[in-house]
C-alpha cells in the first residue's frame, strides 16, 4: 500500500469560470461536494479536486476535457464513487468529471441480447428497466456501482464463475480521449478481428486513458429455473476441494460463494440467521428446471464425498433473496462484528488448485494477528477477500493490517495469482504492480499510457507506478 | 482489398551472416522457403522475405529481434502460414521468424483447466496430447493452425458460440517486444484487474506488435454426453429465426452452423453425402446425457415451428465425426464445384438480428453474379463466410469477386457489424478500417502501435492503414 505525496497541481481560476459559464449549477466547488468526490468507499483519504463538473453528455465531457488539457490540469472520472482503492482520488488535485447524471439507457435490442448505456446507469438501474425483457446483466460487484466505472475496474462479483467480468461481458465503447475527441472502439458484431482489441485496453484502463462515457453491453435470458443451497463443510480444503470437482466437471454454476467461520458467525449475528459457524460454500444454479436438478444433485453428491454435514435448499424467489441477501451484506455485517471500526478490503485471485493453500495460510495468518478478520470468496474463479477490522487512527493496528494484507498478495504472486482479482489498481497497490508484472512489462504499460496521454492528465497516480 | 506497392528494404548481407553464424541450418534463404513463406493460403500472391529463421526458444527469438531491430530490418512471425488475408507477406522484405519447431506442450494444470504451450503447437497436436485427461482446448479454425497464430489473428471458428474465440480463451502471453525484451502479459489467475490488458492487447495484433513464443490456455472437460444433428430449412430466414430463438433462450449449444444450398451441393458432390439441397443448419449440443437431451428437444421444436423439414440425430461419435468432417471440408468441396478455380473467402460477423438480412441480400448478389459461390456460417456469432470461385488470371473474374467481397462488408458495417469476423485484417482488408472504425479510432492503434514498435519493423504494412 502506497504512502506516496503527490504535488498537487493548482487549477486557474479562468478554467474554473470557463467550465461555471459554461455548465452553471451543474458545476461545484463546495467543499462537502468536493470532499465526497476526492473519497471512494476503502479506509483511503480524501484527496479533492479543485472542482466537479456534473456532465449530461458525451459532448460536454469531450469540451470539458478539452479545456483541462489546454491548461494541463489532471481530470479524475466519477462514477458512485464505490471503488476500493482510492481511484477517485484527485492526487494532483484537477477537475473532476462526475458522470452520475449520464443515466440513460441508450438501446435495449432483445434479440441481439445486448444494450447501450451511459456510464452513469448503475447496475440495479439497469436490471430494474430490463425486468420485462426477460433478459438480466449479471456482473454484480458488492455496491450498486455504475456500469462506466464496473467497466473502468474489470470489475466482477458473484456470477463471474458462469457469465464471465466486465472484460467478457462489455461489447464497445464510447469514450473521451485525453485530447478531447470522440471515439468509439467496435461495432456490435458478437467477435471481430478487426484491429487492436480498444474495448479490453480500455475495460480496466481506470480512467488514466480517456474518459469511458457509454457502453455496450451483453445481456442474458433469465433462467428458466434457478435454485440456490448452503453446505456446511468440516475444513476449507473440503470447501474448496467441492469447488474445484464441480469446475472441472463442467458444471456452469452461476455462483458459488466462499464464508469462513468468522464470516458466518459475523452474518448469523447481522442477519439473524442461525447457519452453523464453519466453512461454508453457497451455491446457485441457472438453467432449465432439469438442468439446475441435475447440476445440484452432482454438487451434492460431490459435496458429501467431501464430507458436507448438510445441504439446505431455497429454490422459492423468496427464499434465494434471502439468502443472497445475507452474503452481500457480508460487509456490513463484518464491521459489526467490532462496532466502530473500519475495514481494510484484501483481493487475491489464484490458480483454483492453490486456493485451498492461500485460504488456509490466510487464515492461519487472520488467526494469529490481533485483529479480527473474515474471509469470503468467489471461489470459483479463484478470487478471495478478507475484510480486516481495524482503527484507522491506531497506528500500529494499520501497521499490522498492512502487514497481513501484503503477506497476502505476496503469497497469491508466489502461487501463480494477481494482487488483485476485480478491485483494481487505483493508487492503493501500486506497489505491487512491478512485483506482479516484472519492469519490462510495467515500461510497456507505461508506454501505452503516454503514447495514449502523453501530457499524464487522465486520473494520475493510478494503475502505473511512477506516473 | 487492397493493391497497394510496398518499398521493399534490402536485409544487410552481414546480418544474414549473423543470423547462419548463430543458427547454422536453422536458417534459410532458398528460394522455394523464401517462397512458402511468403504466402499464406489466400489468393495473394507471396511476397518472400530475404531469409527464414526455424527458431526453437524464446530467447532465441529475442536475440534474433534484437540483431535486426539493431539494423532496421523487418520482422514476420510464422506459425503454418494458414492466415487468409496475406498476414505473413513479408512486404518490406526482411526476416520471416518461423515459430513451427517451438512446438512444445509445456504445461498441462488439469485441475485449474489450462495448459501452457510454445506458439508452434497445432491445435490438432493440443488435443492429441490432451486425450488421456479427460480436457481439451475448443477452439477450431478450419485449418490445424498454430497456436500462436490463431492468438495473433484472434481465431475462432465452430465452438466460439458456446466457448469464445481466443479473445476469451488465452489466459497470458509470453511475448518478444520489438525492442527484443521478453515479456509475460500475466499470471495464470483466472480474472485479475492488475493494470492494462495486455493479454488481450497482442490477442489479434497479427505480429505488429511483437512476437507471441508462448501462450496460456484455459481448457475445458469433456463433455460427458454429446450429440449433433442436420435440419433443412425452407428459406434462410426460418433457419436464422431458428438460430436467433435458440441463442436468446440461453441454450448452450455448442455449434450451429449454417450452409446454404449451394454449399450442401458441393459436399454432396465432395463427400458422397445425400443432404437434401436447402438452407441447413448442423448442430452440436454438449452437457450431460439429460442436459443434451433437453437441448435438443428445445430446438428441435424451434425449428419446427419455423418450418423445419427433417431432422437427422447424429449421437455416436462415428456418425459425429462424419457429419463434421463434411463440414469442415466445406473449403476444398466447395473449390471442386470448379476444378481449376481458386476461392477468395469473406467474413463478415453482424448482430444477429440482421442475420437473415445479411445473408438474404448476399445470396442474392451471388445469384446475380456470374461467379459461383457457396455460403457457410458460424451463425450462433452473426459470422458467415462465402467462397466466390474465380480464375485468379482472370481480371473480369477479379474485379466481379472483389465486387461481391466489398458489397458484403460495406452491408455488414452498415448493419452495425465487422469486416471480418475471425480471419483478421493482414494487408487483404486495410481497406475497410477507417470505414469500420473511422479516423480517430485508426490513430488510436496507430499511436499504440508507434508506442510499441517505434520503428515500425514488427509486420509491416499489416493490421493499420498507412503504417
Amino acid at each position: 500500500m502506497s504512502d506516496r505525496q503527490y504535488q498537487r497541481i493548482e487549477t486557474p481560476t479562468d478554467l474554473i469560470a470557463r467550465l461555471r459559464e459554461m455548465l452553471g449549477d451543474r458545476l461545484s466547488t463546495a467543499a462537502a461536494v468536493l470532499e465526497q468526490h476526492g473519497k471512494d468507499e476503502s479506509w483511503h483519504a480524501s484527496s479533492p479536486p479543485d472542482a466537479v463538473v456534473f456532465a449530461t453528455s458525451t459532448e460536454e465531457v469531450a469540451e470539458v476535457v478539452k479545456l483541462c488539457a489546454a491548461q494541463n490540469v489532471p481530470i479524475v472520472p466519477f462514477g458512485t464513487g464505490s471503488s476500493l482503492e482510492g481511484h477517485v482520488a484527485a492526487l494532483r488535485g484537477g477537475i473532476c468529471i462526475d458522470l452520475s447524471r449520464m443515466d440513460a439507457i441508450l438501446e435495449v435490442h432483445n434479440e441481439d441480447l445486448d444494450c447501450r448505456v451511459q456510464a452513469g446507469v448503475t447496475r440495479e438501474q439497469l436490471n430494474d428497466h430490463l425486468r420485462d425483457t426477460g433478459l438480466f446483466f449479471p456482473i454484480d460487484p458488492g455496491a450498486n456501482a455504475s456500469i462506466g466505472g464496473m467497466t473502468a475496474t474489470r470489475a466482477s462479483g458473484t456470477n463471474a464463475v458462469r457469465y464471465g467480468t466486465m472484460r467478457e461481458n462489455v461489447l464497445n465503447l464510447t469514450v473521451v480521449t485525453p485530447d478531447g475527441k470522440i471515439i468509439k472502439t467496435a461495432n456490435r458484431a458478437r467477435k471481430s478481428s478487426a484491429g487492436y482489441d480498444l474495448t479490453r485496453l480500455f475495460v480496466g484502463s481506470e480512467g488514466t486513458l480517456g474518459v469511458i462515457t457509454e457502453i455496450g453491453l451483453k445481456l442474458y435470458g433469465i433462467p428458466e429455473a434457478m435454485s440456490a443451497a448452503v453446505c456446511v463443510f468440516p475444513s476449507v480444503d473440503a470447501a474448496v476441494d467441492t469447488v474445484i470437482l464441480t469446475i472441472q466437471a463442467g458444471i456452469p454454476v452461476a455462483r458459488i460463494e466462499f464464508l469462513d467461520e468468522m464470516q458466518i458467525r459475523a452474518i448469523n449475528n447481522y442477519s439473524k440467521t442461525d447457519h452453523k459457524e464453519a466453512p461454508t460454500l453457497f451455491f446457485e444454479f441457472h438453467g432449465t428446471d432439469a438442468g439446475v436438478k441435475e447440476q445440484a444433485e452432482f454438487v451434492q453428491s460431490v459435496a458429501e464425498e467431501f464430507g458436507a454435514e448438510e445441504f439446505q435448499w431455497a429454490t422459492r424467489q423468496e427464499d434465494r433473496n434471502k439468502l443472497w441477501a445475507a452474503r452481500h451484506k457480508a460487509y456490513y455485517a463484518s464491521l459489526q462484528l467490532e462496532p466502530g471500526k473500519a475495514g481494510m478490503p484484501t483481493d487475491v485471485c489464484v490458480p483454483i488448485s492453490k486456493l485451498a493453500e492461500a485460504i488456509r495460510e490466510t487464515r492461519a495468518d487472520c488467526d494469529a494477528s490481533p485483529l479480527t478478520c473474515t474471509i469470503v470468496g468467489h471461489v470459483g474463479d479463484g478470487n478471495f477477500h478478507t475484510l480486516i477490522l481495524l482503527d484507522p487512527n491506531d497506528a500500529g493496528q494499520m501497521a499490522e493490517a498492512k502487514r497481513l494484507h501484503d503477506r497476502m498478495v505476496e503469497r497469491a504472486l508466489k502461487l501463480g495469482g494477481t494482487c488483485t482479482g476485480e478491485h483494481g489498481i487505483g493508487y492503493g497497490k501500486l506497489d505491487f504492480m512491478e512485483a506482479e508484472h516484472g519492469p519490462d512489462t510495467i515500461a510497456l504499460m507505461r508506454s501505452i499510457k503516454s503514447a495514449i496521454d502523453p501530457k499524464g492528465l487522465m486520473n494520475p497516480g493510478k494503475l502505473i507506478p511512477g506516473l
